[in-house]
Formats: C-alpha cells, sequence, structure tokens
C-alpha cells in the first residue's frame, strides 16, 4: 500500500497543546513526514474565520525525524493558508485537523474550526480530513477511535477524495460499533444567552445553548451515528450553490 | 404587495458605523421595522465564528420610530444569535447583512462574515440575504444598487425561500447592467504572506493574495456576471453534504 513516505499537514482549534492533537501525529507519523501549525491558543467556534485586523506570529517549537511542530497565533485556517505559503515546498498528500474535543457533526459544520482548517485544506485541493471526539474533557481518550482513523487515513491516501470534497469524521464516546458513511444531520442549536451584571453593574453575556435536533425518525444522519455509537463520516462540499434553486430564482421579478 | 409592517433584523461586519450598513438601513425601513445589531468594530472575514472564550457586550446606541441599533462585542453571528435570543419576540421576516464594503462572491462565502450572518438567520429558518458591493472603499457608493437590493428585499418576502436556502448577493462597482442568478464560483485565494520584521527582529506576517479563477470560460458564475457588470445571485444553502460521494465512500474499507 505504502508508496514512498507521504507528506501531512495537521492543525487543529483546541491548540497545539491539546491532547487530541498529540494523538492525531501519533497515527499520522505511521503513515509520512509530518508538519503540525497549529494555534497557540484554544480557537474553539474560529469556522473560516481568517486573521486581516493583527499580524500572525509563527514559532517552531518541535522539530525531531519526520516532524515539525509550529505554533502559530492566527486561526486554525489561517495555520493552513501559512503551512502551504511559508513551510511547505511542495502539495502535502493529505490535510487532518483535529482531533477534537467535541462533536462536530450536522450544522457544528459551519462553527467549528476544526473542519474550518480541513476545508481549507480541501480549497488548496489536498485530500483532507477534519476529525471529532464527542467528549470535551481535556483528558478526553481518543485511543478507541484510533484504529478508524488509521483506516480513513489509509483508504484517502489510496482512493483520493473528489476535488472539493473533504471529509467531516466524529466518534462517540466509548468503544464504537462501527462506522458509517452519512449525511450532515439537520438541526441547530437554540442559544439561551446566560445574562450576568459584572461588578461595575453593566451588563455582560455568554454564549450557551442546546443542540435541537431536526431529523426526527431519519437514520441516515452523522447525528443519528453517533446516537447509535457509530463513528460517522460525512463527505462535506465547498460549493454551496443550492443548483436546484437556481431556476427557480430565475423567475423572480429583479 | 404590503401586508403590514414587516420586522426586519440586520447585521454586517463592517461594524455598525459601516456607510454600506446605514445605507441598507434606509432601504429596510421601507419595508418594516427595523433591528440592527452590529460588531462595535470591523470584524471581516470572520466568517460563522462564534466568541466561546469572552463574554459578549450589548448596547443600544439609537432608538427611534421602526429602528433600533445596537452594538455588540461578538461577531456577526454573535449578532445575529443575540438578536434572536435577547432582543426578538417572534421570528422576524426577514434577516439582511451587509451592504459588505468589497466582494464576497466565489470560495470567500466560506471566510466572509457578512455571509456568516446571513447563513445564521438561514440557519434559524427566517429568509436572509447576504449583500455585498465590490468596493472597499469606506466611502463606497452604495447609491447604485439600491434598486436591485429594493426588489431582492421585495421579492423575498414575496416568495420566500427554501428551508435552509438564504441568497448571497454581490453587486459591481458603478452603475450595474442588470441582475442574473448563478452559481458560486470556482477558484480559491492564493496567500502569499507578507514576512515582516519587529522592532525586536522577530518575525511577523500579514495575510495578504489575490484570487485565482479556476472557471476559465464559464458563464454561470458569479465571478464572471460580476466581470460584466451585472448583480450576481447565488442560492447558498447551509447542508454541505456532497450527497453524490455519499455511495463511493460507502465502498471504502472502512
Amino acid at each position: 500500500m505504502m508508496t514512498g513516505r507521504k507528506k501531512i499537514l495537521i492543525s487543529n482549534d483546541d491548540g497545539v497543546k491539546a491532547k487530541g492533537l498529540a494523538s492525531l501525529i501519533e497515527v499520522a507519523k505511521e503513515f509520512g513526514d509530518v508538519l503540525v501549525v497549529a494555534p497557540h491558543m484554544p480557537r474553539s467556534g474560529m469556522s473560516s474565520a481568517i486573521t486581516v485586523e493583527l499580524p500572525i506570529r509563527l514559532r517552531c517549537i518541535e522539530e525531531s525525524e519526520g516532524l515539525q511542530v509550529y505554533r502559530c497565533t492566527g486561526t486554525p485556517v489561517d495555520c493552513i493558508k501559512i503551512g502551504f505559503d511559508q513551510l511547505l515546498n511542495n502539495k502535502p498528500d493529505l490535510v487532518l485537523s483535529g482531533i477534537n474535543h467535541g462533536a462536530n457533526s450536522s450544522i457544528s459544520v459551519h462553527y467549528s474550526g476544526t473542519m474550518g482548517a480541513a476545508i481549507e485544506g480541501c480549497i488548496h485541493e489536498v485530500p483532507s480530513i477534519g476529525l471529532s471526539l464527542c467528549d470535551y474533557r481535556p483528558d478526553a481518550d481518543f485511543s478507541l477511535m484510533i484504529p478508524y482513523v488509521r483506516n480513513l487515513i489509509s483508504e484517502t491516501l489510496n482512493n483520493g477524495l473528489p476535488m472539493g470534497t473533504c471529509l467531516n469524521v466524529n466518534a462517540p464516546e466509548g468503544t464504537p460499533k462501527g462506522i458509517t458513511v452519512c449525511r450532515q444531520g439537520h438541526g441547530r442549536w437554540v442559544e439561551e444567552f446566560d445574562a450576568r451584571k459584572d461588578p461595575h453593574n453593566r451588563d455582560y453575556y455568554w454564549i450557551t445553548g442546546y443542540y435541537k435536533n431536526m431529523d426526527n425518525g431519519m437514520d441516515d444522519t452523522d447525528n443519528h451515528a453517533l446516537a447509535q455509537g457509530y463513528v460517522s463520516v460525512v463527505p462535506i462540499q465547498i460549493d454551496m450553490t443550492n443548483h436546484g434553486h437556481i431556476e427557480t430564482l430565475k423567475k423572480w421579478k429583479l
């Protein structure tokens, strides 16, 4: 299967010190040389944000056989972009992002910095996978999903992905029952901002809320797979056009 | 056409003082009561980012007949979320975002805070439109696109949009030749980070680059419409699944 050492670019959104990143680096090293460019601090919920108002710092913090690790003050997407522009001479064979501490299934694909980095790899025309575990704890146990991650990396290197498509992979807590390919579940976060008063009696708000599943009864979604104890794999495309609605809009009086 | 006053929620990513926002408020007021929740400073390139590490401040800075304006320290998406949760009793009839100073066509839909806010309105199941002018200047002239904005608002209120679909509208500089419905153009930003030394001789980087069109010769894209002098309208969907690739992935050895 292996035809020479591959080059793999990795980022995440929990920061360069996250346990999930360390777990991903270990499995990626089995396949090739690894370049890590990860945020210097947690940047969850950064989506595909880029840093335009501030300059970015980049620093190599580890260098060993087959591994280079950089920390970057930018967003996950900045990390991927600066990796491509400043650190790589040639396109890598694969871009990986994660493993995220916490789920990025369903509508969360839009808010996730983990998926922002994976989508950015895809925009750069490199097969890309975003990986998440449904466990927010800093000491979450990633080992049970690693066999699935290994197979996903292997199959992605073997088969490639269509231009403009990457993978959103989520694993349940505990030992997965298996793995299933599915679609992005339909649902949304219902926010309930937590309003408080600061010591100067001024209002401030923390974002909080719960996930509302709007796919009741459907069994082909990532949420359903996770609820049943399976790893979910959703092919995500960067073309966001609703092609089926173009003809309808053409009839509007514009 | 008008059946009672509508309620319209507006945000943007250039900040509450931007000229493009003022232009959008003026035309929206023709259709109904307007609630503005906009970032207190420019938040371009924020995509669908949310603020999880910091609390959010929210302050009413203007209140007049049919208009309330709040400034918010959060991202464009935070603005929409807090508007729904803290300021609106009922769903608005329409969510508008912009008018952005600068294009948000093609792949920029992924990075745009303007589109982040519009997509968030769509996730909340309200017809939503993101609007941009291909002119980055603070004093850009929005008046020439206003007749098109007026028609788009009117037709969206009349016809609605399918669940999970919003509009990405971009106008060229100068007088538009017309308006056309199209797909998201295929291309990407090629970054060329500008590496500099600070006064302490340490490296830092500014993100910069150019847009690479990868749709050579295709005439059904937003980029093509804009290059020809037309306003572009792209229906954008929040389901990012590449449904056509699910069966292929199911054959992988996972």
